[in-house]
């Protein structure tokens, strides 16, 4: 591994950094708003400044990965992460808090966005070209944690569309000639459960729902 | 689950923290050093204080745990967390920061002692009446991450004592009563594998070594 890339500082894209402590040397890139929240935390002083290279990353402006890939981090509307926020987030910000990775080799382009709370003109641009995307899943329902008494929040509240309904992932990704991967689902998404009615529906939709050491041909 | 107790603030002893995020309600008990050290650090906002409760535990004060359980936690030689060290840590010191736990059910006792750079007078005192001790069990001999080339330190410079040796673990511990397994085995002790000559040295001292899932009767 030569390389980490983040989208954000979110506990589920950092922690798994503080099991990449054993002195193995990686270059650590993000935003300077996600390299400020690791900052911010003493624990993550674990990644030796001797071994693991942190490096800020710029929107918009193509950076080299090691194995001959290109990307660019662009801003997607989101939120901060859940424990930088004040008593009101702005829930669909369009800032270095939440972004999205193009990763391109050659031609063929790869786009992960694991949290969106739109789909907004650019994004529809980077998405007219991919050839793959990894996209957020993370609810079916914008209320399904409401309605199963697993937590107080909306998906739009936590800065996730949801996927069905008329302003949902599965109408705003209709149109695209990418191949659509459903990635960071929440264990109360029924699409996690094959053959569920919600399974089918994305899946007639033509939507993949990504899995563990899941490969990817483009 | 109840009750989370911490012996220390280091990564893995903290770590696990943040996958139990999800609004699931227990009491995180701690010394005030270790609280010290999670409330530096903002991610672990995502255990919200109206579901986590943060109790501060005194050294050598019994407190009472679900389950009709007693314990009580006590200064153990050692150094603080990884994260927190300065430029030349004290690498055998007793105070809050490295605990182990002594719990009682009537008159069966168990000891958990992750973390050991020696043992102490009142250490021997709990290791007397104790029917279990779960103890450190990080490295073989102290100096074999230099000799193998995964790091620089020697067991003693991460505040713990080796197992081998005349000042180890299995002459310290050979004398008590209490079942003693070992535990917190870093990856590169060859006790991990079993047959070896390590596990066999280990096994004829009388020391079990401490396995995922693993069930203990007293």
């Amino acid at each position: 591994m030569a390389a980490v890339v983040l989208t954000g500082a979110e506990v589920d894209q950092t922690a798994g950094l503080l099991t990449l402590r054993e002195r193995q040397s990686f270059a650590l890139l993000a935003t300077a708003e996600t390299h400020a929240a690791l900052a911010a935390n003493p624990i993550f002083g674990v990644l030796d400044a001797g071994v693991v290279r942190r490096e800020t990353v710029a929107l918009n402006k193509s950076f080299a990965l090691p194995g001959g890939l290109q990307a660019e981090l662009f801003a997607v509307p989101g939120k901060i992460a859940l424990y930088l926020e004040g008593a009101d987030p702005q829930l669909d910000a369009e800032t270095g808090a939440n972004v999205g990775v193009e990763i391109a080799c050659g031609l063929r382009r790869l786009l992960y966005v694991p949290g969106a709370a739109g789909v907004t003109a650019p994004l529809h641009q980077r998405l007219l070209r991919a050839d793959a995307v990894l996209f957020d899943g993370t609810l079916f329902a914008d209320d399904e944690m409401v309605a199963n008494g697993t937590g107080p929040k909306t998906g739009r509240r936590m800065g996730h569309m949801p996927l069905d309904g008329e302003d949902g992932t599965l109408a705003a990704l209709g149109a695209y000639k990418a191949r659509r991967i459903l990635t960071h689902i929440n264990n109360t998404n029924p699409i996690l459960i094959e053959g569920s009615p919600e399974r089918r529906k994305v899946e007639a939709a033509g939507f993949e729902v990504a899995e563990d050491g899941m490969e990817i041909v483009l």
